[in-house]
């Protein structure tokens, strides 16, 4: 391989996760080794507070999924062993579909394996002569369908609905347009500005696609998500779901009018071309729908906690945008500070996310906390108190 | 949406599609209802004979699988609620990295939450620079990931490989090569020339990727796929993986040397952008991975139904590709023949895939049948007869 092009020679990697090796303060693929409840984490050996979890309802380890799962393990198997399309279709899964789709007022749902694969199925709705129109910070996986799906992307500053007006009134009129938002923004926490999109949509006839990855189950009167939040859930053409945060376990879906979904059906190829969800994650998943629709007060402890987290967060002088979801990031400037930030945390129980540039601006690192509805308000004071001693040290927030 | 272009208009189902639904001939996304095991499931209400899966080993039943998998979920929960970079790291997928490392003598391994995101994560490895060598017949996935990494790809006739040497030499040599082929092919279930690859790629510096979705588990002296089986391991320098077949579960791996690994997990977007397998099905690919190491009688077994699936049907006409493996699949003619071929399988207790165009060439349909470690011979025996008797009443095999 010497005298040729090694396609491998692009495999190094950045100088600024190599600095962060030597100094142990490498904030990534920390293995958990136990989960005992309560929302901790066993970590090194050692009892930690989790607050890096999407798990918001705490439902990953409620007994009522464990035993769903265990015993669809035990019935059907572990695993499929095939597409949907072709041999690896369960009625559990139609049973999922449809009540997903009698829960969210869709007509039909298509289950993928992942959250990930659910929007990249859209790349068989995403063609050449459409114009997807996005909120910058949509989750990579609408980007890459995008990519695979040939269209056109274009993106409008976060939640700047006027750049989103010029962009819809600039569109070639035979294009079919998409507006693409998350529900809750994944990284910031905060919501989407969905009554604006809807009507500048309906003024403009393009469609809405919404990314309720971290609102299902979270927000809304009856749980389904950022959309109903609002009240508008009819206004949505398509809603993207994962079974990964609120409900616990692994596998996504997309919901639509029907004529989407049995398109989709036969011609994504992120469901057409993979295994399908095995059964314990699809007994797990209709679990947690069930403890979705019949108990309220579990979105009502995450949003109580998040409450505490957010208010005592701004009390130490630390921006938090508004939303009252049980995500908020902290800006701590570059990527060292942000690595030290993060270990210090942990050296104080605390197990956090680091998001570091590429994934953020340069200079914008960000600490991402998030809570779950089994933060009993004395564990959130924890939280508050580590990131007090930590921010301490590392003189933050600046300014 | 009247006066505009609306994206939706697209979702129509293909004519051929329609065409089947009214007949009762349509052989996609039929629900299993139960799996009692021994090489059978329930299909509305009936028990018929598993003749579409690729699970192999038929270990997706096994009871070692099922207990893993259960004690895994009840000790660490349904889900991870996160990637694998940020907070949904298991010891238990280090693990399994490390198991698989070592069973396959690759330096490093990355496990992601499907086989078709294992593929997909090589988009970080394929750059616009590269140049993508690729069997015509390769899976899917891997023709997203080039098209995520915007790489070129140009394809070669299914195992063609004087074609491939034209395209080596034509390459510019800037370009980095990389040659891509499944070691088992997924519809035809024949195998690559891999002696003929390697020799190709070391005269012309190109490195070799490997997806050994459908001969992990099943082929070579120690199970570790066509790579062994050629006794061509070190050759092969990235292998990729999936839990969904020989393996009885979800998930996917991508081996490979240290450094490439270590650069895909920090920008392998399928993979960071996606939640961790699951407890369940990591700690069920575990106990796959055990047996495939220590009960070789197993691949026996399946390969031993395979001779007699394979003979059988060459006795009745059909022509049968060489390579021994458990999945052969028959040319029916047109959609509609083929269809009926299936459901006159289903009529008579066999439980087959039809593989319609535009996912094979028109005129060209067929269909796929495959053998697990679980049929006995009196059950291969039952699908040759049904095969014989559908075969019959539509005059096939043609001339």
């Amino acid at each position: 391989m010497s005298a040729v092009t090694d396609p491998f020679s692009k495999c190094r990697l950045p100088g600024e996760i190599e600095a962060l090796i030597a100094p142990g303060v490498y904030p990534f693929y920390v293995p958990v080794e136990e989960r005992p409840g309560g929302g901790e984490a066993v970590v090194g050996g050692r009892r930690v507070l989790m607050a890096g979890s999407n798990d918001y309802l705490a439902l990953s380890g409620d007994p009522r999924l464990k035993e769903a799962g265990a015993r669809a393990l035990r019935r059907l198997g572990a695993g499929n062993s095939g597409s949907r399309a072709l041999n690896g279709t369960l009625a559990l899964h139609q049973r999922l579909e449809e009540e997903l789709a009698a829960f969210l007022g869709h007509e039909a749902v298509m289950v993928v394996s992942t959250g990930y694969q659910a929007n990249l199925a859209l790349s068989a709705l995403f063609g050449p002569r459409d114009l997807l129109l996005a909120d910058r910070d949509i989750h990579a996986s609408l980007i890459d369908a995008a990519r695979l799906g040939l269209a056109p992307l274009r993106r409008y500053r976060h939640n700047d609905l006027d750049q989103l007006e010029r962009l819809l009134a600039e569109a070639d009129p035979a294009a079919g347009v998409l507006v693409l938002t998350e529900g809750m923004f994944s990284v910031g926490g905060d919501l989407c500005d969905l009554p604006g999109i809807v009507k500048l949509a309906e003024r403009h006839g393009a469609r809405i696609v919404l990314d309720s990855a971290h609102d299902l189950g979270l927000l809304g009167p009856g749980g389904r998500g950022a959309a109903e939040h609002f009240g508008l859930q009819p206004a949505v053409d398509v809603q993207t779901l994962t079974f990964s945060k609120c409900f616990g376990t692994l596998g996504g879906a997309v919901a639509g009018p029907g004529h989407v979904i049995a398109y989709l059906r036969h011609s994504a190829r992120a469901a057409l071309f993979s295994a399908s969800l095995p059964p314990a994650c699809t007994a797990a998943a209709l679990a947690a729908l069930d403890v979705v629709r019949t108990e309220p007060e579990r979105r009502l402890a995450v949003l109580s906690a998040a409450e505490r987290l957010r208010s005592g967060l701004a009390a130490l002088g630390f921006a938090v945008p508004a939303g009252g979801t049980p995500t908020v990031s902290l800006r701590v400037g570059d990527a060292m500070t942000c690595c030290r930030f993060w270990s210090g945390l942990l050296e104080e129980g605390v197990l956090a996310n680091a998001m570091l540039p590429p994934g953020v601006p340069e200079g914008r690192a960000l600490i991402r906390l998030s809570v779950t509805a089994a933060h009993t308000a004395a564990q959130v004071d924890r939280i508050l108190d580590a990131v007090s001693a930590v921010a301490t040290r590392l003189s933050l927030p600046a300014g």
